[in-house]
Order: structure tokens, then C-alpha cells, then sequence
């Protein structure tokens, strides 16, 4: 899927900035561990300050690395000196989120000049999935003080 | 909107108390400030360790404390056995959310045997609409071990 | 709530020329009946040759026209030169499509300079909310011979 | 992806009757090309008589056919007595629907007991991917008249 895209160099390290500077991914304890062209993989371990009612991880703490997956491999694709911006995503929540981590997988479907729409999977350490998502990204140029 | 709704004795209580017992929404910050038939208002403060890159509120975040009004509306019109769960829910994100802190309203649209069908948005203290959101919930009954 | 906005000189003619150049709503038999600054309504009769295998309107169909108002609402804000495209839209289908017809109305709920985010509802002869939408709009400028 | 399901016995004699008690689907020219456990496809050729205001299709007629695909992806999993119902869908456009002839094809993500989710895409005759979609559909059981 991915080898159909090219990066703009140095997309790698833009990638890894852009994530460091997010604290909500480090307060939940998300990690990137997987950086290419058109897709990006974060990784959750289960954490209990971050469950749900029932005890599994929260469907809003799980969107959030499933978007941030999408948003990131929208943002491997842009220019430089732009930033990414979430316009709307979509997430089915498939089965309850058990399991010891969870993988998030954001991939460009379609990369435009201005909008770009990925799909984003979360599959659970026993390759259950158990989320999916659909997200539009935006490319936002020329904001002053806005990048990655 | 919400006096088309009834809703089953001990609501507000069932609804107060399954929030409670969300770790993640304690972990964020968020705090329940209306409980009503069919419709619930959530209070997210404005935290920064859950910005994102630019240093708003994550847009994952913003979506956990949506999820959770739309949720709790609908929840608050089941029967007391059952267990409210997320199918799926799709957000718009219409600013940045700046502000000191954000108000999130869920309401039902539709409450049906086994789905309901609801309607959120979020806004900054500000009064300027951040996000909003469609969502469909999921009467769960007679599954052991699941309440609330 | 379509106060708030202004439409440009002309939007309401704008409009109904553009509707009147989709071949696909002459097709199942809609017409235009409201259009203000943000806010369009269409009407859409009973029509046995766009059921589903119930007996009631199919739901592509009916989405066919909540996204047609939801995106002249969109438009009737854009300027004079610009084309309109829907970028993406989620729709809930709430109740099956009993009636004799049926109103959908689009409505903006932010209107920006490349997008505008519109809400859709469709209603039955009998004011039974039947589906609700949310959409993404496209301000297209520039492209030669897109227009409407 | 299809091969992870197994249909119940006559599947596609179901899926076919359903689909040909669909007027909306004859109307629009839509026929059906592919029916496996959990995975479908239907073909739509160009036609005039249901395009935007730019001559492309219209994002609602294309949305039909691959709702339809979705649904009887879903419907070829459930058991004979049952009908299926479309609960929601998303749908992104990615490219005008420039083409002699459109293929939409409907994917089973998860197969439940209420709810089955599934994914669907939509390309030309040229190979490009017009549009993607996200969409839950139900089972139901038990209503009297209510089969297909």
C-alpha cells in the first residue's frame, strides 16, 4: 500500500518532531514505531488510568491513536513546511479493546493538494481488530506559527 | 429536546455512577455537570498534558469527552440492567480548540430497543462550537458481568 | 440558525440553477423548495421506482437528497464563481422511509474558506425525523469549467 | 478477505432475490456482477440521467451501489429468515466519478449477532478508486413481513 507514495525527505524526522511535541500521546503513553511513506503505526499498551466503565481502554483513547496514525501518515506525504490538521474522522468500534497493547495502522487512501483520506485499523497483541476508522486530513500552509 | 424523553427511575444516579467508574475520563480531567433524560453535558478543562502539536486539546481527547455525553444520553433512557457501548461515532472538528475550557452535549436523536442514535457537539467557554459529532450507542442486556 | 449567516447577491438563482443541471434529482423526482443564506430545503415524493426490497425509498436515494441540501447550503455562502463538491458525508438512518414525501433540510454549522461542515436532517409528511446527516463541503475556485 | 467467512446455504440465491426486489437498484442501472461469503460486488454503468451538476454521477446514486454492496456482503452472512438493514454509512469522495462504468464493492470487516460491520470501495472501469465508505448494517429477525 504504501509503495505507492513517495515521502518528501526527511519525512521520517518530521514525523517523530511533530509526534514528541503532542503531550496527549505521551500522557496516555503512546509510542511510534513504525514510520513510512503513506503509513504509520503507534503503539498502546493497555494502561488502567485510561479504561472505560468495564475496564477496557476507552473508545475515545483508543480514536485518538487511530487518528493520530491517519493524521501521520497524511503528514509523511506533505511539504515541509506545512502542518496537518484532523477535518473529520469516522471510527467503528468492533469488539471491547482487550489485550495487552493495541497497534494503530494509518494509511493515505487518496493524497490530494489540500485533502488527504485514510483509513486507520487498531488491532489488539492477539491481532484481533478491533477498530476502524476513516479519517480526512488537511495540508495547512502558510498559517504562521503552524507546522507539523 | 429533552423533554420528548423519560427516563427510567435512578438515571441520573446509574449515569453518575458508571462516569465514576471511567478511569479515563477522571485521567483527563472531565467532570459530569447536567445529567437530564436524553441528555448529558460533560466539563473538560483545558489540561496541557493532552494538546496536541499545536498545543490545543487533542482532537482524540475532545472525541472522549463527545463519545461520552452522546453515550451517557442515551444510556440515561435504558433499563437499569443494561450496559451502554459505543458502535460507532463520527466527529467533525470545526476550530482549534483554544480556550480555558470546553463543554461537551450530548443528546438523543432517536432511542430505539437496541440502538440509539444521538447527536453531540462541544463548546469552548467562549460559546464557539469546536466539534460536533453523530453517534450510534448500543443496548447491551444479559451479557454477565456487564453494567453501566 | 441560518440568521447568522449572509448569503452573497444572488445565491438563491445560483442555487436553483446549479439543481437544475443534476439530471440525478430530475431522476427520483425531487425539487427545491426553501433556499436561504445557509439553510436548503428539497422535497422528495414517494416514488415506488426508488424503493429497496421493503417497499420503502432506498437509502442511497434518500441520502441522494439530505446531501444535495446539505450541500446548496453549503453553496448559497461560497462566492459567485465558485463550484461546491462534498468531500464526505456520514448518514443515520433512523426510522424506516414511511410517507408520502419527504423533507430534507441542510443547514451550515461552519462555514470556512475551503470547507464548510453542514448538518442534514430528512423528514416524512408526518414530521417523523427518518435520517440525519453530517457533511463536508468543498469551496472549488480556479478549476476551469467547474462551476455550481 | 472473503475466504475467513462461510455464507449459510444458498446465499447467493437470497442476496440475488433481495437484490432484484430492489426497484431503486433496476432504476439506476446497477446490476450484480459478484456474490461470495462476505464480500460482494455491483456494476454501474455511466448514465446520464443520474449526474451532478457537472456531469460526474452523483455522489448520492454512487453511494447506493455501494451501500448495496455493503448490505448484501452483510446479508450474505445471516441466517435465511433474516432481513438486513442499513444502520449507518460514511462515505468519502476521493476523485470525480469520471468513467465508462463504476465497480463497487462491498467487504465484511466483522460479522456479529446484531451488527455487522463492513467496508466499501468504489472504483472506475479505469482502475481509479472514486470513493471509500464505512458502514453498519443489522440483522433482523422476527419482524413479521420484513425478509431480504
Amino acid at each position: 500500500m504504501s509503495n505507492e507514495f513517495n515521502g518528501v525527505e526527511g519525512f521520517e524526522e518530521r514525523v517523530a518532531d511533530s509526534f514528541a511535541r503532542q503531550a496527549a500521546l505521551a500522557s496516555i503513553g503512546a509510542s511510534l514505531t513504525s514510520v513510512q511513506a503513506g503509513r504509520v503505526e503507534i503503539l498502546l499498551p493497555h494502561n488502567e488510568a485510561f479504561t472505560q466503565q468495564h475496564g477496557f481502554m476507552n473508545a475515545g483513547i483508543l480514536s485518538t491513536v487511530i487518528d493520530s496514525a491517519c493524521g501521520y501518515a497524511a503528514y509523511s506525504l506533505m511539504p515541509p513546511e506545512a502542518a496537518v490538521l484532523t477535518v473529520e474522522f469516522k471510527v467503528n468500534l468492533l469488539r471491547p479493546a482487550a489485550g495487552k497493547s493495541f497497534t494503530a495502522v494509518g494509511l493515505v487512501k487518496k493524497a490530494g493538494r489540500t485533502l488527504t483520506v485514510t483509513d486507520g485499523e487498531l488491532y489488539s497483541d492477539t491481532d484481533k481488530l478491533i477498530a476502524n476508522m476513516s479519517a480526512t486530513m488537511m495540508t495547512i500552509l502558510e498559517r504562521t506559527g503552524l507546522q507539523g
